[in-house]
């Protein structure tokens, strides 16, 4: 059995703890039982190591043996803003940015999007991808999938980057640690010029991936590939 | 009209082409008549622009107006020695690290791989998918997709890095651009303590892609990114 199949997400870690539902029919189907040990982590980064004191059919009751903070997090929280893509792509994207590290995604309606919002059950879906992604990149944080909004309504930024063709500048050459970090990437189309000026007028610096065209689901996770391979 | 949809690969880059086949079937369907401009590129680094003089149902003729040497590439080929993976998951690293620039795949039978071989047809359509991307991305090269070999055929390189967890060393403090340039990224159960130890005696350094762990497919994407992100 693998490890990340053995971790199960709990709203708080206390002491003991109760679970039921599906939590606990996955530990059915992994057939687990009494005296098994198993990990457990609350979303913001704590995660422990807990024995199955008691299960039946339906809820299962744990002891908390060793609780410990995971160190999987990059130096400051990284929120990726995330033009809306069509089918399953932004599915593709938050798997593998939430690997990648991402704390937060904020989506963004943006002018050349191919769509123009986002169903109530595609957020949940993307929601449950991001915990998924967490449980097997073994991270104890689980990002925020927030709904999507318009540039306007994005909020200025201390620190933010946003991928851009035609750019000189390069990522690791401004980026610094010392507060968080924000990432943006556009749709099929890119972002219009005047979409560029606004990020510009938040602190977005323009920055490039490369002399290539490359699509819209593939210039964030080769962003943040670039903040992994520093080693953080 | 996608400025990609009217590149048409071709053979040579003579004065005059003639084209027939799928090329003129997809010229077709892109409704393009005599006297219309298209991009050619012969899949080794030089473009043309070019005039359609005759069509007809089945065959094209083409005059070159102006030939150039694509400068999309990156400074020297990458060849990415890629374990195979399963389902699409192959296609979708080969579409993306065509974008971010790979010249090469080498695809790799590994230990603990979960598919031992690629049939025919499975290596047919990585190699279409190569093309498709390239085209796309505005690449004038098309990769390579190489038969999987074993690590022990593997050639000793030049220069080779290997994605591997616990590592210390990074990409960026180790690459210079004096050589073409190897990376190496493992199956979903990673490369074996042995199978590391075969690639370092054939030149491969072991570097992070940070502290997380990644799916087999993201790890190379993340891996390009970084080199992307340097602006090449």
């Amino acid at each position: 059995m693998k490890t990340f199949e053995k971790r199960f997400k709990v709203e708080t870690l206390s002491d003991t703890i109760e679970l039921s539902g599906p939590e606990v029919q996955h530990m059915r189907v992994l057939r687990l039982k009494n005296g098994d040990e198993v990990h457990l982590f609350d979303g913001s980064g704590w995660e422990a190591r807990a024995r199955i004191e008691e299960m039946d059919t339906f809820t299962a009751t744990l002891v908390v043996l060793e609780k410990f903070q995971n160190d999987l997090e990059l130096p400051k929280p990284i929120t990726l803003a995330l033009a809306l893509l069509k089918g399953d792509k932004l599915a593709d994207v938050v798997r593998a940015c939430t690997e990648l590290g991402v704390s937060r995604f904020q989506l963004l309606k943006t002018q050349y999007a191919d769509v123009p919002d986002l169903g109530d059950n595609k957020l949940v879906r993307l929601k449950r991808i991001a915990e998924e992604a967490s449980k097997q990149s073994r991270r104890a944080v689980v990002p925020e999938v927030l709904s999507p909004i318009t540039l306007k309504q994005l909020p200025s930024v201390t620190k933010g980057f946003v991928a851009h063709p035609h750019t000189q500048s390069t990522l690791l050459e401004h980026l610094t640690w010392d507060s968080e970090v924000w990432f943006a990437t556009g749709p099929e189309g890119g972002f219009s010029a005047a979409e560029i000026e606004l990020l510009q007028h938040k602190n977005f610096l323009p920055i490039t991936l490369g002399k290539r065209i490359l699509r819209a689901e593939t210039a964030p996770i080769a962003l943040l590939g670039a903040l992994a391979s520093t080693g953080v």
